[in-house]
C-alpha cells in the first residue's frame, strides 16, 4: 500500500528520571526504541549529572532531545498538581528548560521540543493560565522550539505563534470525544502487549483509535508516547516500535 | 598623572540571593553602583523567578550579568564545603551556567563570566581538582568566558585556555604575600568605611594593598568586589565608586 | 461590666519562618506580644536551628509552642496549593510535627497545638479529604492535642474526638456568615490600625465582627491571630495586645 | 564449645531508603534477616511516607528501630563530606532523630539507637567537633539511646555518659590495626560470599578478623552491618544470618 509508506510517527518516552543514587527506567535500552527523549530537568526526576549523560548517550545514538518540564516537586515526583502563579512558572520552565539546553549543547546536540510532565502535563491540557505560562517560556527562550501535548489540549489555545504537536497512547483507553479516560477510572490503561501493539500501528496508520464505547475515533498524532520504567515496559515498546516498522511507518521524529 | 585617567576597573556584587518569599541584600540600589552583577542561579540562593527579576534590571541598567555558581547546598548558603567528586561537580555548574544564561537572554542579555560562590570559591582557590571541575564546565558551556577569582588561586592553574581575572577586596586584610587573612583571625574584615574606601582607590590606582604587617604588597585586580547585605554596606560600596570616579579611574566591566 | 474580668483569649503568631541565612519577622518582639507561637517546622519555613532556637526563647519567655505544619513546599513558602494525597499528607504532618515536638522537649517545652500554614490552612477548611489527613497525623501522634483553625472549617467535620479551637483575625474582613473575606477581593485586608485594634476587642469582649455589609457577625474564637513580618505589624500586635489588657480581657494560651 | 553459646550479636543493615517514587534495597526481605533497623530520616534518603512503612514494618517483625541521621544531602545520598557547623549539625540530627522517633512511636514503636550515615559516619569517627556535634544531639533528645559506630572512632571520646556500641562488617577489609582499609585502595571489599560467611562467624564467635597483612586482629563488636541494595546481598545477608545460628551464635539486638 502506497499510502503506508508515507506514514511517518515520533516515538517518545521519558528519560532520565533518576536522581542522585536512585534509577528508574531502563534509558540505555529506551534510546534503542524511541527517536525522541523526554529528558527530565531536575524538577521532578533528573539531576545535572543524569541530564548530561542521557544528553550524550541520546547524541551518540542519534535520538532527538525534549526538555520534560515539571512543577518543582522531587518529592512528589511531579504528579501533583500546584497551584503555581504564572510568572513563577513560567520561570521555572524557562530554568529547566535552559539548564538542559545548555547541557545538551555541551554534549553537541540541543533541545528541540518542550514537553509538560505529570501533573503539569494534565493541568496545562485545561487550565490556559497555566498552558499560556507553559507556553510564554518556550516563547521567551525559543519561539522554534515545538510543544508536544494531547491533541485537544488548552495549550493549543494559548499557543499564540508556537508549533503544538499531538502525541497518543497506545495503552492508554479513549472515551468517543478523544480525550483519555481518566486513571481513576477501571479501564483507563490497556494492559494485553498484543492489543497495544494493534492500537499503536492502527493510530500511526489510521489515525484513528477505537474508544472504550466501541466507536472509531479520529487521533491525529504526529508522535506515540511509550513507558519504560518496567522490564515488560521496554519489550513492549520494543513491540511497538518492531510492528510499526513492519507495517510500513517511518519513525522519525518531528523536531 | 596621566597613568590615572587610563586605570580601568570592575566592580562587582552579589546579587539576586533571596530564594522564594525571602529577601537578601538591596539589588536596586547595588545596580546603581556595580559594573558586574554576579546573579545567584538557584543552588544556594536565588530562584527562576529572581533570577528573571534581576536579569532583567541588570539588562536595564546596563549591568553586566556573571553566573555565581555554587555548590548545591541552599540550608547552607553554599557557605560549607562539600566534597563533591568532579563530574558531578562539573555538571552542577554547567546546569547553573546553562540555565542562567538561558534566562539572561530571555531577558535581552546573556552571562557574561562565571564566578564561584563561598565555599567554592574558597575551595577551588587551594584544591586543583575542585578548580579543574569548574574550569572544565565553564569550557564545555562556552570557553570565552572568563572565570572571577583571586588572584592567587588553583583556578589559574588549570584554566588551560579559559581567561581568569583576578579581583581585589577593600574591606578585606591582605597577608604579606598577597592572600586573604582567613576570617577566623581577628582584623581579617576592615571596618572603618574611610579606610576601605581609601584601600579601594589604592588598589585601583597603583594596585598596591597595605598587608597586615604594614608592608606594600602588589596586587593586580581588574575588578573589585563590594558587598550589599546590609544598608551600610550599600552606603559604602557607593562611596566607593565614588572615591574610584574622582580619582580618575575608569569603571568598566571586564567582560 | 463584670464579663469582661471573665473574658480570656490567646494571642497567636507565626514564628521561625526564617531558612538559613534568611530571616523574616522579629520573632523576639513577637515573643513579647503572643502567648502562643505557630513555629515552622521545615517545610514550608524554618531550619532546624531555627527551630531550636525559636523555642528555646519561647520556653523562656513562657510562650506555648504550636506546630505550624505545612505542604513541603520551601519555594513557595507554602502557599500554592497541592494535590498531595491522604497517606503522604498524613505522614508529612506526623514528620513535622514529631520533628518540632522533639527540639522543644529538648529545650524544656513542648508542642501543645497543631495549626496548618497557608494554602493547607485554606484548603483544610473546605476540603474534608485533605483536612482528614491532618487529623489522622495529629491523632496518631497525641490525641490529645488542639487543632487551632478558622471557626467555620472542614476540620471541625473530620476532627472525630481531637479538640479543635477557632481563632479570628484583627485585620480581616468578614463576610456576613462568618467567613473570611478572599484575599483576591478589595477590602480584604484591614489597613487602619485603630479599626484593627477595635476589632480585636470586640472580637474579644463581644465574641462579633461586623462584616463587609455593616451586619454584626458573631465570632466565637478562643485565639487572634496577629503578624509580625513588618515593623509596622509589630506595632500594630503591641497595640492589640496593650488594648485587650486594658478592656479587662486575660490574655491566656488555650493549649 | 559452652563459649559459643553465650555469644551474641545483632545484625543491623540500612532501611527506608528509597525517596517518593524511588526505591532503593529489599526492606521486606532485610527485616525476616536483621535484628536492628537503621531507618533514614529524609535528609540523604527516605520521605516521611516510607518512615512511616519501614517503621510499621519493623514493628510487626519485631525489628528495632534506629535513626540513621545523615548530612542535609538527598542529590549527594549523604556520601559527601560537608563542613556544617556545630550547632547546625546537632540540630539537624535532632530534627532527623525527633521526626523518625515520633513516626515510630505513631507505630507503635520507638527509636532504639542511632547510627550515622555515610560522610558523617566516617567523618566523626576522626572529627571530634562533629562527633561531638552528633553525641549532643543524642543527649539532647534522650540520653538513654546508643550510638552505633566503629569501634575506633572519635565518637567514643565524646560520648560522655551516652553508651557506643561497635559494629563491624564482614564484607570489609581491616588494617593490623583494626581499622577499615579504605575504599578508595584495592581489596577494600571482600567480594567472595563464603569468605564474608567465614569472617561473620569468626567476627561473632572469636571476636577477630584476620586483616589485609594475614595478621589475626582483635575485633570486639556487638553487631555486624549487612547490606541489603542488591539480589546478591540480600541473599549473602541470608547467609551470613543461617551462618550464625548455625555457630550457635545468639541474634540479638544491642538496644
Amino acid at each position: 500500500m502506497t499510502g503506508r509508506a508515507m506514514t511517518v510517527i515520533d516515538i517518545n518516552a521519558d528519560l532520565g528520571e533518576g536522581f542522585g543514587v536512585w534509577k528508574l527506567g531502563d534509558d540505555s535500552a529506551l534510546l534503542d526504541v524511541i527517536t525522541s527523549a523526554n529528558v527530565a530537568c531536575g524538577f521532578h526526576a533528573g539531576d545535572p549529572l543524569i541530564m548530561r549523560r542521557v544528553c550524550s548517550a541520546a547524541v551518540e545514538r542519534g535520538v532527538t532531545i525534549g526538555a520534560q518540564v515539571s512543577y518543582w516537586d522531587l518529592a512528589g515526583f511531579g504528579r501533583r498538581e500546584m497551584d503555581v502563579a504564572a510568572p513563577e512558572l513560567t520561570a521555572e520552565i524557562l530554568y529547566q528548560l535552559a539548564a538542559l539546553d545548555g547541557i545538551a549543547r555541551a554534549e553537541g546536540g540541543r533541545v528541540a521540543y518542550v514537553k509538560p510532565h505529570g501533573a503539569l502535563y494534565n493541568r496545562v491540557a485545561r487550565d490556559p493560565v497555566q498552558a499560556r505560562a507553559v507556553a510564554d517560556a518556550v516563547r521567551a527562550y525559543d519561539p522554534s522550539l515545538p510543544l508536544l501535548t494531547l491533541p485537544a489540549s488548552a495549550v493549543h489555545d494559548v499557543a499564540d505563534g508556537l508549533t503544538v504537536v499531538a502525541e497518543c497512547f497506545a495503552d492508554r483507553a479513549y472515551t468517543p470525544s478523544g480525550a483519555l479516560v481518566s486513571r481513576r477510572e477501571q479501564g483507563a490503561v490497556v494492559h494485553d502487549p498484543d492489543t497495544v501493539v494493534q492500537r499503536a500501528v492502527r493510530m500511526a496508520v489510521d489515525g484513528t483509535v477505537v474508544a472504550v464505547d466501541g466507536t472509531e475515533v479520529a487521533l491525529k498524532a504526529r508522535s506515540i508516547c511509550v513507558h519504560g520504567d518496567t522490564p515488560g515496559a521496554v519489550v513492549l515498546a520494543r513491540s511497538v516500535r518492531s510492528a510499526l516498522s513492519e507495517a510500513g511507518v517511518t519513525l522519525e521524529p518531528f523536531a
